[in-house]
Order: C-alpha cells, then sequence, then structure tokens
C-alpha cells in the first residue's frame, strides 16, 4: 500500500507535514508506505534534521509548489512539476492508492476530477466533513464546498456516498440520513430540499430518517448531513469558528475538543476513482499524522469499490 | 402610542405573556400604553392574581387561540377572532402601532403580508434577528426564514432593510453590509451570491463591504448580514443550539450570554407597513417584555417610515 502526501502543502508546509509523516509512519505496518511529494533532497534534509529516518519513506521530486491563492485549474496544468500535479499524476497511473495534501483546496478538487475522475455513475464528487455530535462520536457533513449549486439528483447521491463513508471507513451500522432543512415536515424547504425529499424517502440505498434542522447537527439525530456544497460550507465555517472561540476563551470540553480538526485529518472528496484527502490549511503535525492514517482507513475499507458497487 | 401583545401566543403563554407585559409596563411612559389580546376576562385575572394592576392595560378580547402547528392561511380565515387575527386587523386599521407575538410563526407572516401588507417597492419582506458580536453589541442576520428562495433583487432588498433596522432600531451609524458566501473574493458562490454582488456593490443605499464567510458570522466584519431564508434559517437554528450546549455544560461568559433570544425579544418582520415581531415559540417572561420593549423602540424611532423613504 503506498500512501501519498503533498510535503508542500498548507500553511505551515512542509514543517508540519514532515513532522506529521514521521509521527505517522510509527502506527503504520510494513506494508503501508507513505510517499512524500516534493523537492526530494530538502525534504530528505528535513526528516534528518528533526532526528528522523528519511529512509523509511518513498519520494516523488515534485519541486514546483502551487500556493494557496492560485488559480486551480491553471496551476496544474502549468504547473506539472508541483506536488499536487504529480501526486494526481501517480494517483492516476496506479502508482499510489490515495493522495492528501493540505494545500490548494481548488487544485485538489480539479486534480481530483480531471486526473483520477469521477466514477462511472456520479453526477458530481463532493466534499465530505466531520461534525461532532455531543453525546460521543462524529457525524458526516456533506457537501461542504465542492457544488455552490446543487440539484436534487446531486443531493440524493451525496447521501449514498456519505452513508458509505459513515458505515465502511467509520464503521457506523445502516448510518441514518438526515436531509438538513428548515422544518421537520416534508413539505418545508426551499425547492431544492423539497424536491430532495422524495428522492431520498424512495432511495433504497439509504436509512433515511427525513429532515434535519440546524439545531440537530450536533446530535444523534442523523449520521449523515445532506445538503448543498454553499449551505454546508457556510455551516463548516461557523461550527469551526465556534470552536475557535472556545479555545480563545479556554473552555476545555470534551465535545467542543472533538470540534478539532486535527482529530480527523481531513476532509475526504467522495465520488472519484481513488481516495483522496484535503486538508485543513492550517493543519499541523498533528492533522498531518491523522490525515494520512484516513488515507489508510480509505483504502484498507476497500471504500472506493464500494462505491463503485453502489454506482454500478 | 398603543403597543399590541398576543398574550396567546408561545409554548409558556398566557403565563409568561402576562408576566412579561407586568415588567414591560413599569418601563414605559405614560402615553405608552400595552394593547394586551386575548381571552379578556382571563387575562385581568391572571394580571391580578399575579399581584399587578390590570386597569393599566387595554384589552382586545379575543377568545380564540391559533396553536403552534395549525396551518397559517386557514388559521387565520377560520378564527377571525383569534388574537393573531384581531391583532392585525387593529394593526391594519391603525387602532394598534405595533404587534408581537409569540405564537404560530407562519400566521405572524401570513397577517403581516396579507393583512398589514408589503410596503410598495418592497418585492418580500423578510425575517430578521440579532447576532451577538465577540467584542460586544450585535449584527443583523437577514432573511432567516420567510423565503426559502430568494433571488438576487430580495437579497438587495434585504441589505437595504437590514441596514435601516440597525441604523434606526438599535443606532449603529451607516452599518457594514456583508454577502453570506463561500469565500472573500466576488467570483466565489452560488448561483445565487454571485448574481447579487453586483447588484450590493453598485447600491447607494447601502455600506457593502463584500462577501462574509460562516466564520466571520460573530465577528466585528459586517453589521449587517444578508442571505437567503434556507441558508439564515439553518444557521441561525444551528447558532441557537451552541448557546443550549453552553447552558447545558454551564458555561458561563458575556458573549455566550448575547445569544440568549431573551435579551432582545424577537425577530421582527421587516419591509411591511407596521411593526410586527414575532418572538421566539419558547419566551419568557424576561423574552415578552424585550418584545415589548423593542416594538416600542420599532414606533419611537419611525422605523416603517424610513423604510417607505427608501423604497419610494
Amino acid at each position: 500500500m503506498k500512501i501519498g502526501l503533498d510535503v508542500f502543502g498548507g500553511d505551515y508546509a512542509p514543517d508540519a507535514t514532515v513532522l506529521g509523516a514521521i509521527e505517522a509512519q510509527k502506527s503504520l505496518d510494513k506494508d503501508q508506505q507513505i510517499v512524500l511529494f516534493g523537492d526530494e533532497a530538502d525534504i530528505k534534509k528535513r526528516i534528518e534534521e528533526t532526528g528522523g529516518d528519511s529512509s523509511l519513506f518513498d519520494y516523488v521530486h515534485a519541486p514546483e509548489v502551487i500556493s494557496m491563492h492560485e488559480h486551480p485549474t491553471k496551476a496544474i496544468s502549468q504547473k506539472p512539476n508541483s506536488s499536487i500535479s504529480k501526486g494526481f499524476e501517480f494517483l492516476k497511473e496506479g502508482k499510489i492508492d490515495s493522495f492528501a495534501s493540505a494545500g490548494n483546496t481548488g487544485a485538489m478538487l480539479v486534480g481530483s476530477m480531471f486526473s483520477v475522475k469521477t466514477i462511472p455513475g456520479v453526477i458530481r464528487p463532493a466534499i465530505a466533513t466531520n461534525v461532532p455530535k455531543l453525546k460521543s462520536g462524529f457525524g458526516i457533513l456533506l457537501d461542504v464546498g465542492a457544488n455552490a449549486d446543487c440539484k436534487p439528483e446531486m443531493l440524493n447521491q451525496f447521501a449514498i456516498l456519505g452513508s458509505l463513508y459513515s458505515e465502511y471507513v467509520y464503521g457506523v451500522p445502516n448510518p441514518k440520513v438526515g436531509l438538513l432543512n428548515i422544518g421537520e415536515e416534508e413539505e418545508k424547504g426551499n425547492n431544492l430540499t423539497i424536491s430532495t425529499y422524495p428522492l431520498l424517502k424512495s432511495n433504497p440505498k439509504i436509512n433515511f430518517i427525513g429532515n434535519a434542522e440546524g439545531r440537530d447537527l450536533f446530535t444523534d439525530h442523523a449520521d449523515v448531513y445532506v445538503c448543498d456544497g454553499y449551505t454546508g460550507n457556510v455551516v463548516l465555517k461557523l461550527a469551526e469558528s465556534f470552536y475557535v472561540v472556545t479555545l480563545k476563551k479556554g473552555i476545555k470540553d470534551d465535545f467542543f475538543d472533538r470540534f478539532n480538526y486535527e482529530q480527523y485529518g481531513g476532509s475526504p472528496v467522495l465520488g472519484v476513482n481513488a481516495p483522496v484527502i484535503i486538508g485543513h490549511g492550517i493543519s499541523t503535525p498533528e492533522a498531518i499524522k491523522n490525515m494520512v492514517l484516513l488515507s489508510k482507513d480509505m483504502i484498507v475499507s476497500k471504500f472506493i469499490d464500494k462505491i463503485r458497487s453502489a454506482f454500478n
């Protein structure tokens, strides 16, 4: 198993990514190999400087870097030797089994869709994120930004993608799916959610439990929350800001701690032909480590095969 | 000045509404009269029982009650002697200067639009709510549920309505308007926000500062946040649920305290021909008191005239 990691993606890269990779490697089995993408000599030097063993990793030399604010499509085509471009090249060719980066989100999406490509039958991939539950564990929220405008059939597919992710990567049996909406009743909502409800209700591949309101998101109401990418992104960033407030105020609490993105490592792009994970821009070594471990879990669970079967 | 209050609206009515009215009355001047809508004899008895003086209030006998889950349009037409129907009848005829209820939100909206009616030039009224700022004070978020689907021109009008509310009712000079969106850049967003941005940018009646993300909502980024009613409602209920979590966990903090809906009394329906305020279903006496005082502020500020001028 080859787990691809972009060493030059993220606000704290390459320091944080190198440290995260070293930590992740300690948790992996012998046949689980991390492949580092970036300036090879530079990475090796950094690993040795921090007391790590550079021989424990594989390398793909990629001297160019796509910065956080570059135009995704242009950057990917103009910088074929960037760590992100090389990562997707190797992922497409099957030379690595997953690719993760805390770098340019747009470039990661473009690479996912135009390089490894969408799984046949999937209209559009979605980005999923974890939302902590008050009691314990996580729910899944998607889409959180890949598709600002959605059609009902897309949300219906997100429900399947999210359910499979919840079930096979996080081990939640028969995950409950809720439609993020503005009322409990079936007839409530905007045009999108009103049209989506009957699709979800009649979808035999999911365990649909009806509408979920904003207040339900952190409860046991559902395991998978489905919405358009505009709404999901607003909700995600709002929730993150609450967590930041609790941090600033020095509030220590198990529930708020579970908002910490470092714990779950990153947001997967669901619906493409390989595991792709987008890390938070401010990923720390802990976040990078968990992003690598999540990559491993997605490979081990044969999650991509489950999606292919569901959309076959 | 006659301030109309529905005594039979809200989960804790009529106990909470009677207590709230008694408290509010103590803060009012002689010429500021509360008019209570509901079963007159019953209300008087309750006021006397709680040690109040029933002669300090005006009454409009309205023996019927529209419950929380009745169909708004049907209920208003089938129960002309309900406290909400009577309230809007009196408001339309100018016999009261404002009307507030913590009862059926839909009925309050229907009454607003079909009885006192939308101000000429306003496409659709919006419901506004307060969002606390981390440092101090409040921002305004609208729409939070009157219009699940919006057109760009509606959001452009919400920006004006929210700005006037912020400026004249809360005394914020030249309030900053932010478009709730999923990126800082002008070209980011869904179809609605991308089309709305240039309208806001060229609107001389507002102080547009650009896009606002979910994480900006509780900062000093803007004073007025504009979005469609679906998104606003999800955001509002999510924020409320955070507040409930902090309460349950016994976290005491000035910022979280300012989430307490009791402090600001209710959500105004902006864009109709009279001040209408919808209280939270679980309004306590404190919330009812503040709803009455907000009604007074909306009358004193001649807020409705400001809207009429802006849309003239």
